[in-house]
């Protein structure tokens, strides 16, 4: 095919008329297929079947330490499930604590805290007389955004390269700015991207000086073990300990979960932190409750057993999801190789591909695939506000539909970004 | 045995000496006995192991909508359980939200949600030039008073009769100040009193006019259908419909859970409230999770199966630590009736007993008791900031050791109780 950008009008016109009927063709199907979010399909659900059998009423429900995780209490975790989700985590079991089914709402408490409490006494977000500041590598997760806007801390963008966050501009931010509190990271297999932190980016994030006392990064380490190759794994320096040899061992919390390893609704979630910030972080979580869901830490550690246990799941789920990432590549190389209307990522694990556009042109693609019956991640959901500035970016979550469906979904987003693009250059 | 108050001088002398003899003689034993918190026993979790058999591998995992409850979504809580939770709390489904494992979370979560974001578009409590007050009937509950102390809230004490809180003084506060936001209540088998808020305090309750626009009453139903005999069961009037009725829909937040009916760490909770209060949180729920565990709901539906089910469980617990509260209440009256120094509550539900000594000497009967091995709730406790103006309240919490200790506990409590008395007579 012909790079749209070197087409005359006529060319264009032409090729418009033929996606035209193209696009009224598949419209008149009334499909309804949804590549908007990072959910496992059915498919992976029934891998961790197995989970639901592994504790019986005959099953004993002690923990190791002897304490009975039908009733009240342990408010940091059963100690099997420190260590196992530490190996997971590459911490020690005491520097982790255990929490419920979502790491978004830890994340969530874990500013809510800042901004109540403040971060190991120092002053509450709330109580201070300016505004926070967080530093949002971009694209990025829309949830994390809707976290800090909900608090009223302005969020600043820090565009991505395939090694992580455009470091020279963190460090600046950070070492200047006393308001600068945060920034939010998925440093593997990153969230929309698929990119993993460079050795030079983790070692760089680990030796800075923040103007803050309060300054953490908020390493949400998502993706740590999702992986869709046997080889071509993707790898990530340890933050914590990265940061303690640098001198700045409070640096970080570190956020996992087993929410795309088990079941997303009921998995078990995690902060990963130094003494000191765990200390903190447990002073308040005392006040907040007795303690998380022990059945289900227990649940997940006689199921998984150990690190071993967890990377054989996690073959199991690549092998569903890894053809599902080969049906969106092929089709976008396939498509839109040469035509110079697009760019897109190729990762090595996450959930994601991330698609860019011609400039002004994401939202109306998502709207035209919409119309085709084809939900898509909304166009800006990548940026702080919604707010896309060159309206570029496109997340693409290819794990939900069934192969079929998705096989469908995608020409459709094709088509549509064909077409949207001719109309855009049209305009000129 | 005669009252000690109307002993003399030398009669206590002897009275100390037999006493102090006994004492010896129990502290010499080492003993170790529990009756700290309000813990169901471990009898009482084997009646709900039936639990971990209801959901396995062959189980459709579907709610009735068709929701796939292994994954993500459905913030709200899936409907069956809103159905079952909701008759529970005596609303309809359409009035609830359900939530984790931990009502204690919700309430945290709900008065944290006042604070950052304001209740109802109302200006956040943080954003406040002076502090928030709640309104603290006492004795009372723990670890309410942690939650609002967390706040930097000022508690006022507001005394409680058999009735519920004193409501003379309710009225005044809640009318004219408008920093008063909130009271706590325990309003059924109330902890640790084990009374039964009244209908005219219901009433009372539900006609208030607050100065406040976000006053709320924060009503911890937690002992809702926790009654100990069949009959015999105390009456709580349905507080929303109250508040409806008498114009005052969204004054009141109403939470629940199963923590003491099925596994106490692992429950689902609840709140009920009107709809305008129910989208004022749910706003606020979805930048601070994808949803609860449904696994665990759906596990509790299929449990149960409807609120008979529940009053048929309920039972079963009841059998289980009826006979504790009464080697508790036959001990206390066979051994204190009559002497003049203490009074305690005979309650028809709940988890507690509580115990007013003379003044001035619950924290030393506590410090006592622990000396000979048993464990109290913390003197002080049941009031906000730990400060029991008179220092008489102690909380009996009989549920969680086995009869046999129970017994030995109480039978060590009252001889505390008494050698306290004598010195403090003594001191006169």
């Amino acid at each position: 095919m012909k790079n749209y950008l070197e087409m005359t009008k006529e060319e264009l016109l032409a090729l418009k008329e033929e996606l035209d009927l193209q696009f009224e063709e598949v419209k008149g199907k009334g499909l309804s297929l949804d590549m908007s979010r990072g959910k496992p399909g059915a498919e992976q659900l029934d891998i961790s079947m197995g989970m639901m059998d592994i504790l019986n009423s005959s099953s004993d429900l002690k923990c190791e330490t002897g304490v009975d995780c039908r009733n009240y209490g342990v408010l940091d975790g059963i100690p099997e499930a420190k260590r196992l989700i530490g190996e997971m985590a590459e911490v020690n079991p005491d520097e982790i604590i255990i929490y419920g089914n979502s790491s978004l709402n830890v994340m969530y408490d874990t500013v809510a805290h800042a901004y109540i409490h403040g971060v190991c006494g120092n002053t509450p977000w709330c109580k201070l007389d300016k505004n926070v500041k967080f530093l949002c590598p971009v694209p990025g997760y829309d949830r994390h955004f809707r976290i800090t806007e909900s608090f009223g801390i302005e969020m600043i963008n820090i565009p991505m390269s395939p090694d992580g966050p455009d470091m020279d501009l963190v460090e600046k931010y950070v070492s200047e700015d006393p308001m600068v509190k945060g920034i939010w990271c998925v440093p593997k297999y990153s969230n929309p991207q698929g990119y993993t932190y460079s050795r030079e980016t983790v070692a760089r994030f680990a030796r800075l000086k923040p103007a803050a006392s309060d300054f953490r990064i908020y390493w949400d380490n998502a993706y740590c073990v999702h992986h869709l190759y046997d080889t071509n794994q993707d790898f990530l320096v340890e933050i914590l300990g990265e940061c303690a040899k640098a001198g700045n061992p409070d640096m970080v919390y570190k956020f996992c979960s087993t929410s795309k390893i088990s079941f997303p609704g009921s998995g078990i979630a995690c902060v990963a932190a130094s003494p000191a910030n765990l200390k903190d972080l447990l002073a308040n979580m005392t006040v907040q409750t007795i303690g998380h869901d022990k059945l289900n830490q227990l649940r997940h550690v006689k199921y998984f057993k150990d690190m071993d246990g967890i990377r054989q799941h996690m073959r199991k789920h690549a092998m569903i999801i890894r053809p599902k990432f080969e049906i969106v590549l092929d089709t976008l190389d396939r498509e839109l190789s040469g035509l110079g209307i697009g760019t897109w990522t190729n990762p090595h694990g996450g959930y994601f591909v991330s698609f860019d556009s011609l400039e002004g042109c994401a939202k109306a693609i998502v709207a035209k695939a919409k119309e085709a019956g084809v939900t898509m991640t909304g166009a800006g959901a990548t940026y702080p506000y919604g707010k896309d500035p060159k309206d570029t970016n496109i997340r693409i979550a290819p794990t939900f539909p069934s192969a079929e469906n998705l096989k469908k979904a995608v020409d459709i987003f094709v088509l549509c970004v064909k077409l949207v693009s001719v109309e855009k250059l049209l305009e000129k």
